[in-house]
């Protein structure tokens, strides 16, 4: 877009997210104008380039388009309808764009809302956004933008410029696009516990870190919150949380919140829901997520007496991550399914965002095959999985982490899950899947 | 029996039970040789009139009976087949009863090795107990007894002078009794951390701790656990253990490795497990297991700051305590089922026993009949069970806990279990059993 003809944008949330998103919008030559409810982000942000926005009000008047990136649903609810609120200040066919994770419900609720104070002229999308800090400030989040098609078509080109290589468009309207970053953050939940859950075990075996970290990462237990969480997690790097526990936590809730709703089972996502709520209950809410390890390694996992050989011990480990992973595709391709999403679509997003992993990728990709009848697109056909022997060795290293005394709350929910479908007479890796998803 | 032909006993693991069993044994005038690795626990029964025994072989050395009563199979092993132990000393055609909680394969493996090393005449009886230090000391013990018939009738004198009314027979054979105890373990190793999760959930809602003791022992979601813990939970009596947390941990374990072994899917006892291990982690394992607590409420839930009114709130903490009660009787009737144990045999004992509760009696008496085609003896029927309400309200429970930040790990889990219910179409009491056992 040409720089005169830029048009001035609205933003209320200036936190780790909200700030980077909002200053690479500056970046690009917009106009932003900003509000939080503390000061110091603020002026941080008048200090980047961005004009410091008095009040909400402030921050919406004059501003044809409106971006909210505040933490949870009831922040929302106050930044827009709350008796000093945004949305009343809002130029008549201003387009909103809703960026924080809430639940679809909540979503619903604020185009409703928008009808009942007779701001129907304001054009909503449903967006929540997806990649963490750096990519919020690079411009290359993940959008999964829901709505109408004339505001879709109105947000296009912010939706553009926060996002690469493009945003996703989530056909199903407004909800839709809560859904698919909730189903997004199934993966999300259960591998940030699962990071800590498969470092600690392997501190209990006595597995060295840095050893251990590389060995994962090559391997087909990667993924990508592993690989992003265990450096923070060997070098205790928890304070200030670069993701606070309480951020996770909050999203596992809205998770669970749904599964609730609709009756849907997520035992993997609960499991990590508890933990996390432990953890809180510890005083351990504002650490980074990666401080989890703690509820299963009482010490450093740098402090490790290392002990040889590692290379069986090391085996235990991807065993331990192999089996949590495919049930954590399961519980979130299940989940998706019966909110009725594109499951190709949540593939492709999730494959390549913060929910990523080698067995999302492939496995996931098999489910959903099973599902659909339909190939995920670029993916190849594997040599079939032997769900009985991953069900086996999952088992083999609950033993193993049982005799260390580490707990392993995803793994032997895991395992619970499989052991359902042997029950059930599943023998194939498409036949587990049918039971499982 | 006359005193004067009373035979002498051997025993070993003078512990919380075995210190009790075995000074009721004196008590009723037998003459009993004690034997503990700890010199101190000795002194303290040759002060309550036992004999002292001075090593493994002293204790065996003329004593036609002999009793184990050791805290794990890997202490049953040192102590029977040890360099230094029992089993060598014992006299030809002793009665050897093994008390100890162990996994059933392990029982089957003592009377391999009996045979293995040249013992064969030895009288085996696999015959874990039940019911706590008071009733192991007044003689009142639950006895699970499985032996070949020679064996139980050689042992049954003495099995009756430590049980009442009578000591259980369990069909099948050596290792029948260690199941038997096993999956009424399931029930107290779930009941036991559920009386934390319940207590802790009323205490996040500002609910009176002595209340709402009281009034749970009196409604439908009594159980023995919550009734016997829940004391020493409210007075923080958690030094020394009356019962410590490695105890219940110990069971829990024997549990999950039996599921392992056989792929049978235990998800409350596994949820249960992991909170133990979280605990023991904590350096919590040696205090008693009313102390899991702290994980949901880091206060003294004494100091809570009761909130008018109570009743609303106490009705939340009943139906998490029912839903949760419900699936822990569908998890230990499906694992006893599936383990080939006498349902209404598993049923007598433990709806007497420390796994009792209002649920399990009437509920799991229904889910054994739909089982078996049998009525369960003594019960009656009751008005039609509706789960789906029992699902809602555990879901409203869980959603109130989620909002006081109170983790609920076995109330999660077991909603999981009745979403599965549901998902599978299932909409009555008898179909949902169906799908949960």
């Amino acid at each position: 877009m040409a720089a005169e003809s830029k048009p001035s944008i609205g933003f209320v949330g200036l936190g780790a997210m909200g700030f980077g998103m909002a200053t690479n919008l500056v970046n690009q030559g917009y106009h932003v104008k900003g509000f939080d409810v503390f000061p110091a982000s603020v002026q941080r942000f008048q200090q980047a380039g961005g004009a410091a926005a008095a009040s909400l009000v402030d921050s919406a008047t004059d501003c044809p388009f409106y971006i909210v990136m505040v933490a949870s649903a009831d922040q929302v609810q106050e930044a827009l309808f709350g008796e000093h609120g945004a949305v009343k200040a809002l130029p008549q066919g201003a387009t909103l764009l809703l960026c924080s994770t809430v639940p679809s419900s909540y979503a619903e609720s604020v185009a409703k809302e928008l009808q009942n104070v007779g701001r129907g002229d304001v054009f909503f999308v449903d967006a929540p956004v997806s990649g963490g800090t750096t990519r919020a400030a690079n411009g290359t989040l993940t959008i999964m933008a829901g709505a109408e098609p004339e505001a879709l078509e109105k947000a296009r080109w912010l939706l553009q410029e926060m996002s690469d290589p493009k945003s996703l468009y989530i056909p199903g309207g407004i909800g839709s696009g809560s859904n698919m970053k909730m189903v997004h953050q199934v993966l999300a939940a259960i591998q940030i516990l699962l990071s800590s859950e498969a470092m600690g075990f392997a501190a209990r075996l006595g597995l060295d870190a840095q050893t251990t970290y590389e060995a994962i990462n090559k391997s087909d237990t990667w993924c990508w919150m592993f690989e992003n969480r265990v450096p923070r997690l060997i070098e205790e790097d928890f304070v200030p949380g670069a993701s606070a526990i309480t951020i996770i936590l909050k999203d596992a809730g809205i998770i669970t919140s749904m599964a609730r709703l609709t009756d849907f089972p997520t035992p993997l996502s609960a499991a990590a829901e508890a933990m996390y709520l432990v953890a809180l209950g510890q005083g351990m809410g504002r650490l980074d997520d990666a401080s989890m390890v703690r509820l299963y390694y009482p010490e450093p996992v740098k402090t490790v007496k290392v002990e040889e050989p590692q290379a069986e011990k090391l085996e235990l480990v991807f065993k331990l991550l192999r089996g949590v992973l495919i049930c954590a595709a399961a519980e979130a391709v299940g989940f998706a399914r019966f909110l009725g999403l594109d499951l190709h679509q949540f593939h492709e997003l999730a494959a390549n965002a913060a929910g990523g992993s080698v067995q999302f990728r492939d496995r996931g990709a098999e489910m959903i095959e099973l599902l659909t009848g339909q190939k995920v697109a670029g993916t190849q056909t594997l040599p079939e999985l032997d769900i009985g022997a991953v069900r086996k060795d999952l088992a083999e290293a609950i033993s193993a982490a049982r005799k260390a005394n580490c707990p392993t709350p995803l793994a032997s929910q895991a395992l619970s899950l499989l052991a359902t479908g042997e029950r059930k007479g599943a023998k194939r890796g498409d036949e587990y899947y049918g039971l499982l998803v």
